[in-house]
């Protein structure tokens, strides 16, 4: 597209929540403000995704964060960015085929047209970038004209062709602040224990790789760090475990809730709750659990299984600045890149050469949704029982700097869209 | 006691970690550089209470915490006083009856005499004030004198003669933020769903009591709270989650490990692993699981459990500044109160009348240990499933503050005791 549009934009956000996804929407608001009316002449937020949105449940951002000069009230943006989940709220809607129901679709066209909206920003994971890119499939058939940008989003860290994602640091310095905590209550006593640690990541190991991040900033690391990118075999664990036991007796264990028997079973599968999300994703709980309990009838030893569950992805208080900063930034560039003329494409993150710094890059949509990146496996030691301190300098940047939370009597300020 | 003595002193932690317990050893080493010998000859620590004690497993603070000149190191203290856990060991050693296994006491004096140590302070909860106990009377049979001080810590509050327990406020901090966090990350879906989050607590509500503290500050609380101070009632809880559904998609449920049925079993009982500790406390586990369970049967809505487990008691980096002072200002007292010549006591915080501040205090130590202080009924509402605004407000003052944390490479800087 090169014609500049000018118009209303709307913004949602889609999927499950993060610490940083109401920063990415902070970015959207200052790049709409920075905007100036040239372009995007009004922000309405789409309440609950693309769901609200056909029952026209919007609210008009510019309003809601304008100062009566009409500038940005920025502390209230502020505020916003450090509030966990989506302020917007959010939804699970996997769009149909564009080429199959248009009907859906023109639906959703002539709401664009009602409401002026020619810039459509959509925060999420993986299934929100499948929400882009079938719009931007179908405004080709239209003759509509209107730009779609997807942000991404995501404390799994497996988008495909981005760095990393947006709301990962916060949650791997949350995983790595949390293990380093529970490494020093594990430490106390003498009797021998094992401490099995369970993190959020169904195909992808990012997150319980954060969980290794202290060995190399303090030396203090889980013995054992299992991800789902690595099959997973029983015996070789109880082995592992025994020869951890024997050099010190606190043994922790830190292991992705999405690993698998080499038959392709959960090691989760027994406590499982057998049912699916909205995408057919299975749902998981208690792999931690299930080794609980096979450590307890193998070894007999003192065992106890954490699950760090949603603190992962809504531990503001506990958020990375590294994070919010470039969520913040990828929101003002998916604002720029729509003011020119930009469509169809997913915001990403380019990590430059030499000393930590990013890029922001536009890239296109159509390769990037439905797909997984994985830790790749020169990232998991031979044994496939740790991350190498490759994978760990790869994380380490992302989970820099503190925000300055505001405290009111005690408890972080949460800002609260109405 | 009247006669004032001069010697060493040691110092050691007991029973399960907090966030704070090491801030109350910082203040015994404050309270002991303070003195400048004219009481206290030297520091000792036992490595894991007074088990490691018995086996001469002991580290010298003075030396640890002393700069060139001799004086205190103030920032390694600090860092001491910010690390979470207890950072020399712990353990859950029961002493025996000082009037029938008199060995173990005349072992216990043998080594006392060994290092010349004549001031004994004893870190910890309900079990741990026993020790002080039984060695204080033991003291009165026996020709060796010296001073033994407890000072309390539990993140349970539920010791008798202190308006509240060193601990506890950084545990109801991180309870109240992390569950403040989780109600916004419930709230972003339309569907409704039962969020049932499960904190510690055996006997004593007051851990639970504080996920209430949002209420009172932002507005944003559970919906139902339940502690092990009421008879939990299945189909009244059933009527109560139905009841709330009814106003908003997005319920939320605090309750205690601890909570039981009228016949005295615990809700948690079907999920518990049947082990009991060395003062045989049953071990429980699945409280929250169980309850998931019985309203996924019941209502079939969208449900899950998430169990908050160790961070309470040691998430230091959500500690809260009020506690971490008062912490350090009970090890201080305990060791002001040694130098008047007081033994057999508890360092007791006293709660000023008007605008909050605390008072410590010696308390007969034989009048405190081994009993609960429960929530009282009247902090309960009447149905049973919350607490009252004057339960809140008890509990409020204790979370306030947020430390100086420093962090190094995106984590929190740790002390660690080698």
């Amino acid at each position: 597209m090169e014609k500049i549009l000018k118009g209303a934009a709307v913004v949602g956000q889609s999927g499950g929540p993060t610490a940083a996804i109401n920063a990415t929407l902070a970015g959207v608001i200052r790049g709409v403000f920075a905007d100036q009316g040239e372009h995007i002449t009004r922000l309405y937020g789409m309440r609950n995704g693309i769901e609200g949105f056909l029952a026209e449940r919007t609210v008009d951002l510019t309003e809601l964060f304008a100062l009566a000069d009409g500038s940005i009230d920025e502390e209230k943006v502020t505020l916003l960015s450090h509030t966990p989940a989506a302020g917007l709220g959010s939804c699970r809607k996997k769009l149909p085929d564009p080429h199959k129901d248009t009907e859906f679709f023109e639906n959703l066209i002539a709401l664009f047209k009602k409401y002026d909206i020619r810039y459509f920003f959509y925060i999420g994971g993986n299934d929100s970038m499948d929400t882009v890119a079938k719009l931007t499939e179908y405004l080709k058939t239209s003759d509509y004209e209107m730009c779609a940008i997807g942000v991404p989003k995501t404390i799994d860290n497996d988008l495909m062709g981005t760095d990393h994602t947006p709301g990962f640091g916060s949650a791997a310095k949350f995983i790595a602040t949390t293990i380093s905590e529970i490494i020093r209550d594990c430490a106390v006593y003498t009797v021998p224990a094992v401490t099995i640690v369970e993190i959020m990541g169904r195909d992808a190991g990012w997150l319980t790789a954060s969980a290794g991040l202290p060995g190399i900033i303090n030396g203090f690391a889980p013995d054992l760090v299992y991800l789902p990118e690595v099959t997973f075999d029983m015996d070789e664990f109880f082995a592992s475990v025994k020869e951890a036991l024997k050099k010190h007796p606190n043994v922790v264990v830190a292991v992705s809730e999405g690993i698998r028997f080499a038959d392709g079973r959960y090691v989760g599968e027994g406590t499982q709750s057998g049912s699916t999300d909205a995408f057919g994703h299975k749902y998981l709980a208690g792999t931690g659990k299930a080794l609980e309990l096979a450590v307890k009838a193998e070894i007999g030893c003192k065992v106890r299984s954490i699950e760090l569950n949603l603190p992962q992805r809504c531990a503001s208080h506990c958020s990375s600045l590294t994070d919010l900063t470039e969520s913040s930034g990828a929101g003002m560039a998916a604002v720029k890149a729509a003011a020119e003329g930009i469509s169809g494409h997913m915001i990403s993150i380019q990590r430059c050469e030499g000393a930590y710094a990013v890029d922001f890059k536009a890239s296109d949509i159509s390769k990037i949704a439905n797909q997984v990146r994985s830790v790749p496996r020169d990232f998991i030691n031979a044994a496939g029982n740790n991350v190498t301190k490759e994978c760990l300098e790869y994380i380490l940047p992302l989970i820099q700097g503190e925000p300055a939370i505001a405290y009111k009597n005690g408890i972080p300020v949460q800002f609260v869209i109405d």
